[in-house]
């Protein structure tokens, strides 16, 4: 995959404001294993940046300790392919702090894009976003951790993704998949066959 | 997504034979996400069976025990969907043994197909299996934990899949990554917009 192909693209995994079983608002924790799982996906996939968001100290700490592992510290040593991805990590406290950034380093606002396992009224395709991506505006993917995003941060975001299997009987991939199916959905061109 | 247009497909995480970072013969560990992860997409994608191959006592037990509380215990109360994904799950010791089971269970011998990170000079396209899928023969991918594969198992195989992401700069998935992308490559089918 040429760079020159790849969309102006960001992905931030969301650990606030989520909801949990009951739907109250709630902070999750950080994984690890979410961490490299979708660092390794985005920069397979030539993404400018995974946001890792929260506004919880001691978890901001967390991610920054398993960085430094893997970049600069033993574990780099032991298998440097891991810090390569991780090095496209981005720990912030916010969802409008990150649109800040992008909005400074782009010198323009990014669309925001909502990924939900349920059917909305205003959900758009996979192949309508994929055009939209070509368009060179700057794009962010949030997924959300625990059992899904925020409500309002799905009604203020500019898209919503159709379910990535809606029609299926079963609906329920873990975030990491849902983050690997999506960039792949987005981003990969069928090699033309001559 | 009808279950009749869904293909005879099997999944099966290798724990043994796979490679070490050095490239000696290993049996991995199984790992508590890798299950859960194959399981949800394998059960979101209509895979007909999830098998997990270890010949090591200890593990399967282990493996057996995530099950039960999920599918029986108290993570069945806690949340009923785990359980309905990992009901798919058999626990084997040898490639053969599925092979010989499915070969029990569909009255024919299922084609193996290899995933590999390393492009193969019998690699096929992902477009070129999703037809082969169609001929109704049971087929079973096969994939790695660990460094990948033992390569007498893809030398072996009946066919070897394409890697994901030939023309990125990066291409190191998880495992649990490179499942979800090709089950959905290989099983999602576009709606027909009219």
């Amino acid at each position: 995959m040429k760079i020159s192909s790849v969309p102006d693209l960001y992905v931030a995994l969301v650990h606030y404001p989520v909801v949990n079983k009951k739907g109250e608002t709630i902070t999750s924790a950080v994984t690890n294993l979410d961490l490299h799982d979708i660092a390794r996906a985005s920069r397979t996939y030539g993404i400018r940046q995974f946001y890792v968001i929260t506004p919880l100290e001691d978890q901001k700490e967390l991610t920054q300790k398993i960085l430094s592992h893997w970049i600069s510290g033993s574990g780099a040593v032991y298998n440097h392919i891991r810090g390569n991805a991780l090095e496209i990590v981005r720990i912030r406290d916010s969802i409008q702090i990150v649109l800040e950034e992008i909005r400074e380093k782009r010198g323009r606002n990014a669309k925001t894009i909502v990924t939900s396992a349920k059917k909305n009224s205003r959900s758009i395709g996979f192949s309508d976003l994929k055009n939209k991506l070509k368009s060179g505006t700057p794009h962010i993917l949030l997924f959300g951790t625990a059992w899904g995003l925020g409500a309002e941060i799905i009604e203020q975001a500019d898209y919503i993704l159709e379910p990535i299997m809606a029609d299926s009987d079963y609906n329920h991939l873990s975030v990491r998949s849902a983050v690997s199916i999506t960039l792949d959905r987005l981003i990969y061109e069928e090699p033309v066959s001559y």
